[in-house]
């Protein structure tokens, strides 16, 4: 079976708005691609090595991707991912795209699916559908082009024709590969480092404990000094705005946020440290952390995006045997207008604080998202992500959100990805939605071509500009 | 940039089927217009004077306007809106409107941005977009057309072909405006009142003790008496249904139903009046109040309308400064199953009382709503309210009912606005949508356009009619 | 008004994707179908007995039809429901469909009212819409149509192309009827029992104990002995099995799976004899069971189906005078990631235990269901089902599980019905709107039609096949 891509994939099946769709994408198609939020590992663009495998490359770290055929039945280990327990082999690389090519009519209709016909098709110029009977041919092909210096990390950032790409990382990184980057004279692009705390604010989190110690050792404090925990934070965040960082993200079960005076901070801190928290009194605490974090941010400048709602590593048995991220971080009720009021209560008003909402439990965006950004000028309405980044949930999304808060309240798209060659799928496909949705809007009397046409290219480049802080 | 109305604005794209949307329209299009909830002021209809200038008109006291300026970083002051701390000067009303029109891009895509879009268009011949370019001669188009007796509030009620239109009172008003429209031999228009008693039913409220003491005072019963409370209640609901009331509306946070005996609710009373109820407390006297209400409906006929699900006032700050409904009001999570059982146990099968469900949380329509509704003969399903009220949300909201509940079960449109300019051009957009569903449902095979043209002339003019007793 | 079947309906407006879904459509039209969950009485089929007439066929049992007109206020005495408490005479067949006939424009737009359409074109030749005008004569058409032998159960399931029939059963059933059918050389459809044991497994349930006494007097075990309770619900079953049974189906308020051991089990279940468990403990001893039901189904091979959310009998006047079954279920938040982890932890990654999750709260699809379905071997996407088994609600499902879980995660088409003339019907809207929704995919690009046409006959052919182990 061929694969074609359809020029006008993702528009309105309607010619006129279809036709309409076209012209508005093609006002956007070849903007620089600006990157938030996401997690590509930076080192690959320093040492800029030539990527491994195919296997490695789409599969293995992919869990989108590998959680599919798991559900088929199929044991991790036959996708490359090691079995952390048993240490027995894993397939190779050439099996796992065997098995991976056999089981192809899963991923239609999904993202994934979407994401890797376009990155096949487009990048690698292959024109077939993956099948047993040619998963060895095209194999061959991406390895071949792999192999090429065409296809080197820096050769595919340029062709991709990103501006900025922000990578995700622990505060005590020592960021070298952004300082390695942005010394470099041979490589113009920006790859900004974003600061991710959570680990540092639960004590809940594994290892909280040495996490905070780290902090004291850092800054030559005391452990068990909560001011001197706070102030390693902050000083932490300090050098991750000097080497270029604009956010700070911030992965929570639910997005609690609770105010606390300092000296009941100090004394939970303290509990935690000495492993007696309540599972109550441990969730107070990061709630005060992320309030504490809000604080940091309106005097650092950082912007803070929250990533709510995922209960992560839901099977115990994947997680012991094969590790976190692969493919069992289910969502779950996300709710944040009463959870997020204190936050909002002492910073939501402040124009220069910049809060960014996004959420995997699509209900929130009608009923509190957009009603919150509609109102309060920190707050942005963050990208649909995660299971919700895929053309009908990013369609329902605009919908929900844009009748209450507009257009100039969203964050522009996110690709969220680990996944370096999925990047220009990605986007293109968040620009042929917005496209279509906007030619709708316009087909029916809502707004006129030009609004639409100024809003579109806003979405892609002054909104992310603008949101966050570039 | 023009402003033209696309006549075939809000149907769908499909060209026989927007024809077809077209042709229900034509049917419906000019049918009065019957408002049973709204919050128009009605003394501007008995001294009928002149308003005063666009910014008053469309700005200062339209939330859903000054919240998108609000979030885009600008202060409620530049809108006209008094600062209640600082006492410091609003901007003028000529200077309102040029921060408005600067920022008309905001709307874009959002229900008021339809509004006002349809308003300057249709009810002043404005023939471009709003911009910094143009706001002066805007502004002074529409100043001299208020200017004029065509466009006073009786003069635009007879234009905008009024039949009934209802407002929201507080429970011990007077009802002055409404007597004397209706003695009134010059206008021939029906201004209801609405009962809306939230402040004297739940004790958490501020200034309720205030109110039952206002209540006592009314009925010459002893402060502190429950009997007395109810009956003063059941006396203020008759002064309302003798001066043409047909609804008392109920706004609560969640919709909970409580049924007390009678001495459980005095004592609550009492110690409510002490000021030592605690806040679960509160919410159960509240909830015992609702369904007291309901009762008193099954004997004086008031329909009960139930709006519930909004944070009221979310920031403080800007709630201290700018006072309530300046644009802070949120959304929360909505349930009615379990919550309002024990009023549906006592009176749901009553079907001469009607209770009118609304939602802010749209995932209670298919849920909850509609399935009550196409049970109880006493449940009828609101209109897509405040949020929601939008050209998506309320396609949503049909596909989320009518597969459930028909089109029998719903209340027809309620515009529940304070902008009385908006008032046809919300009444239009709900036509036009109904027309869209419709002749959707016809073109899938669904129903006939026979069927389809009744059921749209119903939805305007029988089921209002008949829900709120008209 | 006439009643024509649009050969076209429920497909896409737009033409090019019209012509498209029925080219799918038409591939999948006429294949046999498979019914692996509903509620037909199997006795019709062993017994052969004409139907008695068109109200008890179309109305009395069908509490879809009865609870819109109770809605609309009328008595189900009038519909043909014996009134428990009067005991007053119900009204004749003939008034019963006059009184519908009325009513029938309640029916526009619901899934009832298409399914009625459809039946009254296609099985019986019925060319007018019912109205008071016409209930005779179309009464009279269908009564002699029943009164042939082409209108016999049996020569319908022919006529039907029925290959599966499920039904549900009680745990003590004898199943004679599936047994004479399986005996009956002259009968070659399949017709299933299906285990049904909620009543034997919540202490909650009025009459558990006599159930529970049942079971031990059938294992000749002693009443009380919880390891015979185990005993006898696995013989149960496995008489079940030994009958063709291939799933148990959990009907519950809550999804709550909860890890007892045994001597914990054991205490409650002793508890709850003596009639002395709480409600929480009522919860956690079902929630126990749901557990060991699984547990069950992995040693016995049947799939366990999960129907969750529904509040049973709502209004107790109607159900002391109607029973149960009359239209008062209501459905209520549902949510299964937390709930049911302990059941997913223990037997989530087995792939040989198929589980079906089933949901009438719409926001678990793409937040809750396509995720765990998309990761746990085990998890199956159960299809819309009751109040969501309609046209746009089953396209707002695909559209929200198929992102994440693509096609190979769902159930296939479960009718869950009661009226066996429905079932075509059901069945060829399902193939219709699935047809509808990959039409719609492939006219975006996002699957080429090859790859469309073999997932709709997936959808149909193997899925329920693989999934219900048939």
């Amino acid at each position: 079976m061929k694969l074609q891509l359809d020029p006008d994939r993702l528009f309105p099946v309607d010619s006129a708005t279809r036709s309409l769709a076209r012209a508005l994408y093609e006002q956007v198609e070849n903007l620089p691609i600006i990157s938030p939020h996401g997690h590509v590992d930076p080192a690959i663009l320093v040492e800029d090595t030539k990527f491994d495998d195919p296997a490695e490359l789409f599969i293995r770290y992919d869990h989108y991707v590998t959680r599919l055929m798991h559900a088929a039945g199929i044991d991790l280990a036959r996708l490359g991912i090691p079995n952390r327990r048993s240490g027995e082999p894993v397939a190779l690389p050439r099996e796992v795209w065997r098995t991976f090519s056999e089981n192809w009519h899963l991923y239609a209709g999904t993202a994934s699916g979407y994401w890797l016909q376009s990155t096949f098709a487009q990048i690698f110029g292959i024109d077939v559908q993956p099948s047993a009977d040619n998963a060895d041919a095209v194999y061959d092909t991406i390895q071949r082009a792999l192999d090429t210096d065409a296809f080197r990390p820096r050769a595919l950032f340029e062709r991709f024709n990103i501006e900025v790409l922000a990578t995700t990382d622990d505060p005590m990184d020592s960021l070298e590969p952004h300082r390695a980057l942005a010394a470099d004279p041979t490589f113009s692009g920006r790859v900004l480092p974003t600061f991710r705390p959570d680990a540092y604010l639960n004590p809940a989190a594994p290892g909280w404990a040495d996490k905070v110690a780290a902090l004291a050792d850092w800054n030559g404090s005391v452990v068990g000094s909560y001011a001197g925990y706070l102030d390693a934070l902050a000083g932490r965040r300090r050098y991750f705005v000097e080497n270029g960082a604009v956010s700070a993200d911030h992965g929570v079960l639910q997005p609690l946020a609770v105010d606390l005076d300092a000296a009941e901070a100090a004394s939970l801190f303290a509990k935690g440290l000495a492993g007696k928290l309540s599972d109550a009194e441990s969730r107070v605490f990061a709630g005060h952390m992320l309030l504490e974090s809000a604080r940091m941010s309106t005097e650092d400048g950082l912007v803070m995006t929250v990533h709510p709602g995922v209960y992560r590593n839901h099977s115990s048995e994947t997680f012991e045997t094969f590790g976190p991220d692969t493919g069992h971080d289910i969502p779950v009720t996300t709710t944040y207008v009463e959870n997020m009021r204190p936050l909002l209560e002492k910073y939501g008003n402040n124009a220069d604080f910049h809060l960014v909402l996004f959420s995997v439990d699509e209900t929130v965006y009608s009923r509190e998202v957009a009603p919150l950004a509609g109102f309060y000028p920190s707050v942005y309405i963050g990208a649909p992500w995660w299971f919700l980044d895929a053309p009908d949930s990013v369609l329902r999304f605009r919908s929900a959100v844009t009748e209450t808060a507009g257009f100039y309240r969203s964050s522009g798209f996110i690709d969220d990805t680990r996944a370096f060659l999925s990047i220009p799928a990605r986007h293109d496909m968040a620009r042929r939605l917005d496209s279509a949705f906007l030619a709708r809007l316009v087909r029916e009397g809502r707004i006129d071509e030009q609004t639409a046409g100024r809003i579109n290219v806003d979405l892609v480049d002054s909104m992310p500009r603008k949101v966050f802080k570039l």
